[in-house]
């Protein structure tokens, strides 16, 4: 019953609405493109990776604090920091259709086409010598093929070297020398390619001859070095500590896509751990293992994460790799670890005439401390849990459920009380037992339709209990407990409920096993 | 002891940064005016008033659902909420500075000043006549007294009427008339009046020419309504019900002031409440009752609560109440809560041409349900709990300490793990209860310092709990737990230190006084 990854994609989507997780932004307003909304369980599901993270984190590390910072900040911290000159994107403008495209994806989908082309060639090969695909594929001496891949080379190749030296004049040229068109109104008509940058500007103030320019940030972290030294003085801190956040950033992407995977309003997770210098590569290793362990904790399968160690770094770095998930639509990446050096604390130090230095004790010295970081995209965590929690299954009696399969603790709704029938004082009973969970954990009481339905129901929003009171609960004080993933059932006394719960679904219970 | 309220304030916020509760934003490049940033103690005390919030709304109420919508929303929401045409400060330069104010306030310091001239006159009668100073403003028949008293009523009156009649004309005339002057320039070189829209403004998306002219949602209340019916649809909702959002507003705030009382970022703890047309002021009265409630369970003293009841109302309110709170700069709102009729269900069904209607199957009727709004500013609350908990105190010894009488469960640190010396294996057992609590609760373990010193330390950060291993916990396996408040010490064993814990110091203990 396994679905293919682009319609199992295309349910998770449309289950997401349907069960109240992910709303389009402003939808009855025809929607607000790469913006999205989480409805009565997303918050749930996202307040819980909030919690498992920042528990995990913050509670549970003696060297690591949390703090909030605002997405308003400085304009000068951009400067610093090497947005303003560095965080764009090669764009271009078609000027007959006065649509506005990524240059390099322009040039990507024009690749990927004559790949296609490429492929088309090889599967009526395939089929002409009653080949399979990869069978001709590995023959692949036809020379119309041979001639599509030669093409694709050159082009990466001119690519490549363009994007590096940022040459954006041969960008432009190579666009009009393979004859790419418009998509909307197919002509060659282009304008110059410009940097544009991702940063979302806005005015603030009163004055009106100079309000500030202000940037809503496209990062937490910044957030977080131009309070360290406050937080390390104030806190008390020794090297080696961390400083951990969770907040909005924002990026104006021009190809924003893949649902919640890239938009233009998302979450971080953020947490910097500053470092004596040259001790940077020992804590990069074990923030690496330490993350990707977390993440295989949320039991989801081993085999759907690996590390993507980066060649080329960013201009901060001197050490990066990515925790890449297999999304529905492949492996992408969903946190970063980088040995940031201390490239943001040194130009912070420089812009602002303040230093940001730390004296070490232990070995007698000022220093500026180097920073190991780890960033974890909450919305694409959120998307790659979901995505992989669906199941549609069969059961034995033929009939089919969806289920997600979330992990226990990070389930919306952590039990349901059902009586099991409206009458008799089952009702009573079963919300009794509603108010006393309530305080503890987030329950739900439902009493309307069969049982077979209600049980369907949970199992749509991954709760992972459903508490069934009956007419034996009256006399012996016992309930059901029916298992979301095994669909067992065990008998339990009322009293133990709450034990119960604590055990099997509180965050407690995965903490521990850090 | 006590402080003047002024000082009092001061020395609040001085003591919020001095111990990383709150830092002013971007502090390094000299700050961002009426921004702020929450640190690591701040953060903390933050995220538990969200707690309490949504757990006694989310997970107590089974009728209310939370939702985590964007803060870009499409641009006609903001259009139909009224705010693009309404939500204005009317504002006017001073050519020669370039300074711009808000007309209104000019014109209410001006009157302030007039007032302050009316006191010294009082004042000065007071000491002539040897009388108290309440005395002598009974007897107020001084002619120059009398002549500042007639001046301010005149312009109170046609400041007033000028505002209800929103004629801009004449409050520049009146400024003119009053001869008021730019206090940076002394000039009265004044521009026209004019309207100033309180949003921020940015460009979204990809295309040159029709770029989304977006908005930062000046109120989280609009996402609650353009997703009303996928929540009440998706969930199953029967009126009445209620849907919680805790998230960042924005407004553009031309005088921006008292600290993190009146930000230009903040956060806002919303609730939309749907009921049937008709019921509305039953709902409006209940959730008065158990918002005010909510708040003093808080335990920070009944009489810094009351009740300002609105006369005059917004155009989409049928009735509205502020629960004010007494502040350091005296009682000012806290929290609104607003019976908003049909007024946004009703814009929005006729601005998106969306049915926004609800069918109600007990009088099998279809309506656009009426709205009761509970608003709260996280900051302002967060400010209010932490000026109240602020205290100077002289001891028994005539020392003095300073404490934060935070309530238990919004403590940041919960309980503080001391071993009286560093030696004899005290370190260890410290650590070992603090590895052993950390999973329930946010501990600290600190072994620097005396212990008197160290127990200060946790009284200014408002740690409810400190406690101590000791020789004697070698052998019997027991600790001492001082209390912040009383400064009480009771023997405990360790293995009830949990527990102990759970009783004073958990969310539930407040959640279940509900």
């Amino acid at each position: 019953m396994a679905a293919q990854p682009e319609d199992q994609f295309k349910n998770v989507i449309s289950h997401a609405k349907e069960y109240g997780f992910v709303f389009q932004s402003s939808e009855i307003y025809d929607g607000l493109s790469a913006v999205y909304d989480y409805g009565q369980n997303g918050a749930l599901l996202k307040n819980n990776l909030k919690e498992y993270w920042w528990r995990s984190m913050v509670q549970l590390h003696e060297n690591i604090v949390g703090i909030d910072s605002a997405i308003f900040m400085h304009p000068s911290v951009w400067k610093a920091s090497g947005h303003v000159d560095a965080f764009n994107d090669p764009m271009i403008d078609n000027k007959d259709s006065k649509k506005r495209y990524r240059a390099d994806v322009l040039i990507e989908d024009h690749m990927e086409k004559i790949n296609q082309k490429a492929d088309k060639e090889v599967a009526k090969a395939a089929k002409r010598f009653g080949e399979s695909f990869d069978e001709a594929m590995f023959r692949k001496t036809n020379p119309r093929v041979l001639k599509y891949v030669d093409q694709v080379d050159a082009i990466r190749t001119r690519f490549v070297k363009a994007l590096e030296e940022n040459d954006l004049a041969d960008l432009k040229q190579l666009i009009e020398d393979e004859g790419i068109t418009c998509p909307i109104s197919g002509s060659k008509n282009w304008t110059e390619v410009r940097q544009f940058n991702l940063m979302f500007g806005t005015k603030l103030g009163s004055v009106a001859e100079d309000a500030s320019d202000l940037y809503l940030r496209p990062e937490t972290a910044q957030g977080i070095f131009v309070n360290f030294l406050n937080v390390q003085k104030t806190g008390r801190m020794k090297i080696p500590f961390g400083i951990a956040q969770i907040g909005k950033a924002f990026r104006n992407e021009i190809v924003a896509r893949q649902f919640i995977f890239r938009m233009r309003e998302f979450e971080q997770m953020e947490m910097q751990f500053f470092v004596r210098p040259g001790e940077e590569m020992k804590w990069y290793e074990y923030w690496k293992e330490h993350r990707m362990k977390w993440h295989k904790l949320l039991g989801l399968g081993e085999d759907n994460y690996r590390f993507h160690d980066h060649d080329k770094l960013a201009h901060y770095a001197n050490a990066a790799a990515d925790i890449e998930f297999n999304f529905p639509f492949g492996f992408k990446e969903l946190e970063g670890i980088h040995s940031r050096t201390d490239f943001d604390l040194g130009r912070h130090q420089e812009m602002s005439g303040k230093k940001l230095q730390y004296f070490d004790p232990e070995i007698n010295k000022n220093y500026v401390p180097y920073v190991v970081e780890t960033s974890v995209g909450l919305d694409r965590l959120f998307l790659g849990t979901l995505a992989t929690a669906y199941t549609e299954e069969t059961l034995e009696d033929g009939s089919t459920r969806t289920v997600l399969r979330l992990p226990l603790p990070l389930a919306p709704i952590k039990a349901a009380i059902l009586p099991l029938l409206r009458k008799d004082g089952l009702p009573e009973l079963a919300r009794e037992i509603f108010n006393d969970l309530k305080f503890d954990f987030q329950v739900q009481y439902d009493e309307k339709d069969a049982i077979g339905k209600r049980y369907r129901r949970q199992d749509a929003v991954g709760t992972p209990l459903c508490i069934t009171v009956d007419h034996d609960s009256l006399e012996d004080k016992t309930v059901t407990i029916r298992h979301r993933d095994s669909m067992e059932q065990e008998r339990v006394s009322i009293d133990s409920l709450n034990q119960r719960l604590r055990e099997l679904v509180s965050m407690e219970t995965l903490l521990k096993k850090l």
